[in-house]
């Protein structure tokens, strides 16, 4: 086999074998196929697509490149949950207390943020003590003691899929379908859990922008996980403007526990509550998808979720102290409105780069994060404003923000027609 | 300028501007561009193709990435000839004294032979003591004494070219239009002629397959000339069967000779006179296409050509010989017809391959040629054979070319049917 035949093969659009895709990821991480090579066949790929065939051979040959983090010893029905980024997508941290509260078993691997999206492990390490470096055996206790385990990657998972993101990273050849499918599926199962639950975002804020794409990508992916025998739920949700109110790390920790507390925004408690009913569902502990409503919606107002998400706090180390004193910014400053009437829309790219302009995100992998900034919107889409009302807070600890605070305020649509409220779910993809 | 975003943007088909490109080239020769950024734009190029501006900035951006030979001080119009390469292609042995005869100067640089196709400086150099390492001074002397001098680049020439061809040979890149294009321009115009003839071919023996991507590739060619003021034509022949009769280094050095003695193939000598009538007339030195054949025709049939090539030869210390003695194999086999009809197709690739197996190409850029082996055709198209025929006459000097000999028969389809003879010569795509 000579990956030129290859690149020229998926060039002109004919369809590469397993055994083809074995090799192609095989010699590419033992570095006998040059990167010269694979971001040629990467930009083909981009062109000529992949079948589902090709994209299941793609993931297995990923997730065989390395470890694979073996679940059997905790006891139950591993649940899993990935989103594909967003702004102010704090739900892991709401998702992952209330369904281990449910019964079902939480063991996640997340990642850090870049760009104008959050990463749930610098939300997490923004709270005192927290640590989210786990051996494999003490994340795995950890899971059978309380249900849930939030953690790095410490394991040598899926090295193919590091080194290939690298190179799309710089070679324009992100935005392809099957690729991004693939790279998502062999990290969740090289995770292990039997049920993935997928939050496929659109709009301005999300990576996918249309509603066909993220349909496309969600049917790759579920069929990615029923040819590895895994239950594969995708929800197409709203990502135009940000989820809930705040955007910034610890800011999005205070939410967290609001949300947990019943008080949280309408759309991130009914994305927790419609995914987590799902998660419960799929995980066996309710018979009907409607009993795990019942039981998530329990859960949540008893503050059994809440008391679970301080028991797993408290378990990776973390102190979270008085809550009034949580936030530490040097001023807060708030943004108001210039007209009246309805919020139509809050671009969520804006707001999430004015977050990351702030320091609550990192422009370059090597940017440090200031945990206590922030934006926090006081309106939401469809909500009545008034001229000099406040249409967001903004917590801040760097010289001179006037054009971050344009920005935010930019960020905004205000119009004089009457705005309607809609659902943040707009899809539900399943076998 | 950042290269993932031109990448990105030609990914997603817009013309990248003149300064883009020029951005590339020169950082991809200093290697502040790497190959995977490269080959990515390479990849995307093939797929969005290249307008005829963008064409012509890269041709120039790889001109200006190394020497351009400064023809100037040559006295005269020089004509230079390229052939997008072939199965037994000795044009430029026949085309170079005929033109030079006529008052035309030439000064040609060539190549050598890879895979299929052969390369003129191998059969140059077949020919004892024959040199093509000339140095600029002694090139540019020769052209102004004897009106000829072929030799292969020392100079520095479009070193862009020669990276990027490198690169696309490996990535599944070349069949590119506009990449082919701009690497044959950019040469052409570094080696410094006024006047450019450009032979595309197109069959089986050639990288173009159909007239519609020869005619697409001829016309970018013609235009990027047209806009550095250099006169091109380009003419689109047949290489679906080998040209003339002789395939192999000094069994086509023989046929130049037999050639320029009026005793050469039809097919070879209608390509030479007819080119060569658009060398002379474009070189001004006959007043209309029509004189300028009178012209072509006389020094073809006076003998001056041939004293030309002579002359040529001895200059770059040539020494023929005796020429019954010129090739020097272990064996020549017979391949002969089983069954009678006529000569419907000569496969041009088969037996430019047959040849590279026998000895005379390289599979290889590393490979040793024999210049003494190779194939001479008895047939050619729509002639008429009788079973038990010679087809072809094979020089050896390997064991055990069994396989060979069958290749060779294989390459002759004999139908039942009279097969018509037709023109060398497709069409003529001028400015």
């Amino acid at each position: 086999m000579r990956m030129v035949d290859l690149i020229e093969k998926k060039r002109d659009g004919h369809e590469l074998s397993n055994d083809e895709i074995a090799y192609i990821i095989e010699n590419y991480v033992n570095k006998s196929i040059p990167d010269y090579q694979m971001s040629s066949l990467l930009m083909a790929i981009y062109f000529q697509g992949m079948n589902h065939q090709e994209s299941a051979a793609l993931t297995n040959a990923m997730l065989n490149s390395g470890d694979v983090i073996d679940l059997s010893v905790v006891k139950g029905i591993k649940v899993d949950k990935h989103s594909t980024g967003g702004v102010g997508d704090k739900t892991t941290l709401v998702l992952g207390p209330l369904v281990a509260s449910c019964g079902a078993k939480v063991a996640k691997l997340s990642g850090r943020g870049l760009g104008h999206t959050g990463g749930t492990l610098d939300k997490l390490e923004s709270i005192e003590g927290l640590s989210i470096n786990l051996s494999i055996e003490d994340f795995i206790n950890q899971v059978n003691d309380i249900g849930i385990a939030v953690a790095g990657q410490t394991a040598n998972l899926t090295p193919a899929d590091k080194l290939l993101y690298a190179l799309r990273d710089v070679t324009a050849t992100v935005p392809s379908i099957p690729l991004i499918a693939s790279s998502i599926m062999s990290k969740k199962l090289a995770s292990g859990s039997d049920v993935i639950v997928l939050d496929v975002k659109i709009g301005d804020g999300a990576f996918m922008k249309t509603i066909e794409d993220a349909r496309e990508l969600s049917k790759i992916m579920v069929q990615i996980g029923s040819s590895f025998d895994k239950k594969v739920v995708a929800f197409i949700t709203d990502m135009s403007s940000p989820l809930g109110f705040a955007v910034g790390n610890k800011l999005e920790v205070l939410e967290a526990i609001n949300t947990l507390q019943g008080k949280g925004p309408a759309d991130l408690t009914e994305l927790c509550v419609e995914i987590g009913s799902y998660m419960v569902y799929s995980g066996g502990i309710a018979t009907t998808l409607e009993k795990a409503k019942e039981l998530v919606l329990e859960k949540l107002h008893s503050g059994e979720a809440l008391a679970k998400l301080y028991d797993f706090i408290k378990h990776q180390g973390g102190i979270l102290g008085d809550l009034s004193q949580f936030i530490d910014v040097k001023e807060i400053i708030e943004v108001k409105a210039e007209s009246s009437g309805y919020v139509e829309h809050i671009n969520a790219l804006a707001i999430g780069v004015a977050a990351m302009k702030l320091g609550a995100g990192r422009e370059t992998k090597e940017d440090v994060i200031d945990p206590n900034v922030g934006i926090v919107l006081e309106k939401k889409i469809g909500d009545q404003v008034k001229s000099g009302e406040v249409l967001a807070v903004v917590y801040n600890n760097k010289q001179n923000i006037k054009e971050i605070l344009s920005e935010v305020q930019e960020a905004f649509t205000i119009s004089k027609e009457h705005v309607a409220k809609q659902s943040i779910i707009f899809e539900i993809i399943t076998e």
